[in-house]
């Protein structure tokens, strides 16, 4: 481990040796859940509060999981009968929280950045940690999709990744490219319909492609991102039914990758338009141990950001 | 005990002996809770979730209750702003909570057989635990209202015991005639406009009248249910005062019954149209008795099936 | 200390014994908080619950924060859900809660006297906490505000205590001048469109001014209140601009106080209407120590409330 983090909003940038000491630290906190009673005491006294401005059972369970499961208190802050729909500012919501001696602030928030405005305006010693915030980033997704991954093939220097769908509005693929980059695999490749793709030079070293029997072909692993409907208007494919022919996962397809191609998906699946059934419950899918090595991650995220 | 359970999703077919022991392990889950500091460390380290498809503040925050005060960690799944509104199946719900690592489901669903599908498609130790489906059963109500019963009332084989309202539609009404009959009851009798009675060969056993006159004469035990106002289109009665007037438990009918008769309600009471004031609050009301009783219960089910 | 506290409604007529020791009590859960874990076990095994009719995120959080770091379990009754929604009466909830042994209701509601129905209706031991009922009381904001105040200006016979805003319907200031009059405070000064004064009669020992200029004038401790925007109506003012430049604390009206006057605010603010961002900001906010005095105020209260 190099420095000692204290907030955790990306993985942008963070070294190579800080991802692997994160996922060492997920293995060290599942193996420990494995015997016998599954609370550690590691938080005990410590608050942790999940301040969510978009609705997400799915990830704040996981959060609040992780969080118990290391004895900490957990506080949801619902914040859809908050102060800020009664015109108070973010800032003064944060300085209200830390004025509560909180330990940490998970948050999620539908603008690019948010976590970084409250690292920035944080007066305590309060943990800020990004559980999502718009297009930008998603960082304890993109290190248990890595954690995921590194179970199956450790050698990242010999990967192929295939990120497949909604690659321009998605946080899930921002931190994934940042997680695998650092990690060192060989190639990256995003497809999906032009108009989800990213600007192209945002990622210079990921190969783009629309063509999906193009880069599933080899892959390693194949990411399937989940297409939000409201997108759908950007693809310039009629329907959901055109969007899984052109870009779902399915047997065939799957068939075009490695052999032993994982499959992922960060969930909630939409079944027959990012992937086939025979492919989301086949035996190369991943996606629920994404999810238990979710809680995995964020209880290893939790202890490294609240170790005194 | 016979066998030992891992789900409850309905009392039907349940040995009496799996049922008393549960009755019994509740009381002892009172006194153990009476003296001194009310937690228990039963389940230490042990997660519950409450998977409520359908509002009900009342119960949930019974199994909250009961699960806390064995030491369980208790996360609320708050499904109006989960993912199954985003399209996600139930089934991909229930083996992302499995993914997690939880010990037990508490469920609620409009669905008749939903916690059993649940069982079925359950791939890990999770255990699931009725909280009410459809019209099907809601077995930790009928086996409080059996708790309340016996400890006022052991002696099953003398006891008349009348059910009042809307039984078509009430899950109440059929997880209570599974544990009663179980245990032995000498008769149950259900009452209600036609509309709201059962379809005649699904209770052969019970006598079922439109008249609460002659229903609750010399019966031991009467158990009123709630009226959702809106199937009073299916009474034939004008309106709740009408209602109120053929099958609410007024002071004069309950002078039918026998002296000693136990008013039960499962909550929350429609006063003035099921039940009057005077009997809800009269010394014959076990109203709260129930209440108190559905912790324990709640208890004792979740110490039974999160027993090691 | 002289008698013993079981429910907090109100600080009108509570000896200046009482006020001053539930403050002197939460200066010791502070100092209890401030070395090592943040957890106490005063309250082990107790179960404390929310029953809010109104929503209030920062209110219930630090009801929550406060029962959770005494080591009480703490339970969210979400009105908006619950059977008052279905029918029940105040009463039926009241003693449906009491029968699932709950040691304490934290309880907030719309409705003036609302707490006190509750304490006139109770059955049990439970305890009844008022966390703000219509315009009637908030008492543990009258506490927090107190003891604010006392930590810089512990002479509260030499102190002028302004209090500016919506009077009228602030039970904010109705527990500010209980507290403060209990303390034995110099003078208080009320100042506010006429709209949003009180009766002539309320509050007899209180002078009453529309000039803000000349209430603040040699304050020593000035109190802002947030305005409802649905009150600008009975303000005679146009707008809210209008609003901040007759009623607004900005550096100018400030300059008029006390050098060290104390700034004070119940949150959320709403800067630029009650308040200048250069005030709220300043060093003589007190606005956050206010936040963190709350939570200490409520373990006092929780902890001598439920004492055995």
């Amino acid at each position: 481990m190099t420095t000692h983090l204290r907030h955790l909003t990306t993985l942008e940038n963070l070294p190579r040796a800080t991802i692997e000491h994160l996922l060492d630290r997920a293995i060290a906190m599942r193996d420990a859940c494995a015997h016998g009673t599954r609370k550690l005491d590691l938080l005990t006294g410590r608050t942790v509060l999940n301040l969510f401005f978009e609705p997400s059972t799915r990830t704040r369970t996981s959060f609040e999981l992780a969080a118990r499961r290391l004895g900490a208190d957990v506080v949801n802050f619902n914040i859809g009968v908050s102060s800020t729909t009664k015109g108070e500012t973010l800032y003064d919501t944060l300085h209200t929280l830390e004025a509560m001696h909180l330990d940490a602030i998970v948050v999620r928030h539908k603008v690019d950045g948010t976590p970084d405005e409250l690292v920035r305006n944080a007066m305590s010693g309060v943990s800020i940690v990004n559980a999502g915030d718009g297009h930008h980033a998603h960082p304890t997704q993109g290190l248990l999709d890595a954690l995921t991954i590194r179970q199956h093939r450790p050698d990242f220097e010999n990967l192929t990744v295939t990120i497949c769908g909604d690659i321009r509005h998605s946080r899930v693929a921002r931190s994934d490219v940042h997680a695998l980059t650092a990690l060192g695999v060989k190639a990256i490749r995003f497809c999906g319909p032009a108009g989800l793709l990213p600007d192209a030079d945002e990622f210079p070293q990921v190969q783009c492609s629309e063509d999906f029997d193009a880069a599933i072909a080899g892959a390693d692993v194949a990411i399937m991102l989940r297409l939000q409907k409201e997108r759908m208007a950007a693809t310039e494919l009629p329907d959901e039914a055109a969007y899984f022919q052109h870009y779902g996962l399915d047997p065939r397809r799957l068939a075009r990758a490695d052999r032993g191609c994982l499959v992922m998906h960060p969930g909630p699946l939409n079944r027959g338009i990012e992937i086939a059934d025979e492919v989301a419950d086949g035996p190369q899918s991943r996606v629920l141990e994404q999810v238990a090595n979710g809680v995995f991650v964020r209880m290893a995220v939790l202890g490294e950001l609240l170790a005194r």
